[in-house]
Parts: structure tokens; C-alpha cells; sequence
């Protein structure tokens, strides 16, 4: 998983059926300093985030194992609002 | 998923069983301003996209999760025709 | 699999519920000499790894094979505290 | 998937058992302009292509997913000889 | 997959169940001129290689699918050790 913030929203009337119904962001990939990188992906929303949030995202098979994304045709998933990354002393 | 444009079309007469019948298109991916990258993929198209199209790509396993391409040898597949991007301001 | 540090922790009260009592760490993978990158990840702990430590950490679908992630949504794990890395003379 | 030139072969006795009786080919992806970059992987050959081909090759889980790849642990296979790419306008 | 040459070894003695009794190497990927680069992964060795050796790493799902590694938690295993290749003239 890495850490992002959700900066955007895809608007897809045309699209595949198990999709229907999935609220998909854009989120940006942050650095270890929070900073916003130039990575982005379009993640579905499993947790109803918004926008600016800091975000967990979760891709690959596993973006499918939540209630909201089983059997969908998603690589990427946010599976958590972030409250605080704790970094070492 | 990542957005992109549809560049292109692969033809392949000579390919796997179940590629048959499978429209295969070269997807450019966009960079977060719109402008097309270097980063190119060959994708299944399962929602009828044409050139020029602003789309929206899936990859790994999750590429097979769509009706036309179920248990195919397929890792990309178009499963959206984007209509806007929202960015926040 | 790849070899890192544990380098911190996430908190995230909101999240999908397969991800609830996993312990979610940022890893930062280390180079072939030992020092930190600037890659970094949030692994699901399955060995009871802590701040420092020297881990193996595993991607992709093969992090719901431990018996603390199966089912879950987690695409990477920490599957190992790491003794000694042994690179021939 | 992407678009790749079968550049070389490879020759190993001792293997897994599942990727007995498989062809092991070199394949160089080529950029837009259809020249050879320096990303070459090895692929399994299901399609009958040889060397200079122009080849399309599908990667991760899908992979397995021809006929002679089934539960193989082949991570890459090349599932079409191109015949033709067509590029915009 | 790819080529790489084994370079080290890994002692974990706290592990992933699933991961008991499987040698963990480390493999440096490289180049198409037969050079080591700076890419390194840990794979489970599946065909008893050695320090040294030249071998065939496959990544990800299919990294499962040989009898040692059945259901474990590894997204690389060595799967052949290389005898030659052959690269076209």
C-alpha cells in the first residue's frame, strides 16, 4: 500500500458494468516528507473519502477484496483515510 | 487504473485462442496536465473506445474482470470512456 | 520479496473492514549495501516487526498468503525479521 | 500487453517442472517508433513465434492463461505475432 | 521473466509459516550483456541453485505456482538455472 491524497474525480459514463456505482478518484502518490509526487492513479473509493484527503491506497488482485470492489474490474483502491503517519525519532 | 488516449491499433493475425474477437488498441498514458507520455500499453478494448479517445485503463488480473474478457490472456484493458477530469482548485 | 527497515506506523480509523487489528508499518526497502532508499511502502505486519527492524517484505497477491492477511487488502506484507543477509565474497 | 522483438533464447536443464516442453524466448520491448530499448524479459512462447519476430507479450497472472501456460510459473508469454501496428491518422 | 545471477542468501528466523524451509536467495538482476545491475530481489530457490549461479527468476503470482511454493508467501522464485542464451547475430 503507500500513502496519498485524493486530488481529483473521474467522470465515466461509458464504462464496464461492474464499475457502476464506483465513486473513482484521482490521488496523488506522496513523498516520505508528504510532498506530492508526479505519480497519479485513478483508485476506487471503498471508505468515502474526499477531496484532499490523505489516503491509503491498496492496488493490484488485492484492490478487489473489499465489499465494494469484489469481482470489479479495479487495480487500485483506497482502503483508508489516514489520521497520522508516525515516523521514526 | 490511469488515464490515457487511445494511439493506435494492433493488428495480429497469429495469437492466442482466446484473443479472438478482441479489439487490441495502443494506449498513450496522459501525465496530470493531459499531455501524452512516452508510457504506451497494448489494451483490450471492452467498451467500444475509438481513436482519440480519452480513456480509462485497468491493468494486472483485474484486466480479466470484464465480460468480454474473462480468463483471457489479456494485463490492460479499456474499461472506461472518460468523460471529465476534475481537479481540485 | 525485498529487503527493508521499518521506519514507521499508520493510523487510519477509517478503513475497509478485512484491514481491521493489522498492524499497518512504513517500510523503507534498503539498497544492496544496507542504506535506506527513498522508496517506501505500507506493509501489513504478520511477524511482529518493530520500529527499526530489519524485514523481508513481500508484494502483490502473495501478501494475503500469510494466515493474518488472507482475504484482506493488503498488497504487501512483512513476512520476516531479518537475521543476516549473507552476499558472497 | 506490449510490443516486443524476439531477440534470443534461452537454454536451461535444471527448471520447474511446469515449464517443461516450453519455449523460453528472449523478447526486447520496442518503443513508439518501433525501435529496441534495453527492457528485454524472458517469455514464454505459445504462439509458435521465432527470432526477429514482432511479437505481443502479456505479463503477470495472465500469463498463464493460454492453453500451454496453464498453472505454469511463467510470469510473461508471448500470445500474438504482430502483423501490423497502426498509428493514428 | 528474467535473468540474474545468485548473489547472496537471507537468514530470517522469525518468518511467515508458509516460508519454513525454503532457501531465500538474493538474485541480482542483469543486463542484456550479461553485466550485474544494481536491481536486487529475494527469491525462493525452487531447483537447488547456488552461489553464482546464472538463473530464471519469475515474479509475482506465478512465483506460487511451483510444488515448493505452493500457497506460500513469495513473489519471486528461482525456476531454472540458465545453461545459455542465445542471442541472435
Amino acid at each position: 500500500m503507500y500513502l496519498g491524497k485524493v486530488t481529483g474525480s473521474v467522470v465515466a459514463t461509458i464504462k464496464a458494468d461492474n464499475l457502476t456505482g464506483l465513486k473513482l478518484l484521482v490521488v496523488t502518490k506522496v513523498d516520505p516528507n508528504g510532498r506530492l509526487t508526479n505519480e497519479r492513479i485513478v483508485a476506487a473509493d471503498t471508505v468515502g473519502a474526499g477531496m484532499g484527503d490523505s489516503v491509503l491506497v491498496v492496488t493490484g488482485s488485492s484492490a478487489r477484496f473489499t465489499s465494494s470492489t469484489a469481482e470489479a474490474a479495479v487495480d487500485a483502491a483506497i482502503v483508508g483515510v489516514v489520521d497520522r503517519v508516525d515516523l521514526g525519532k
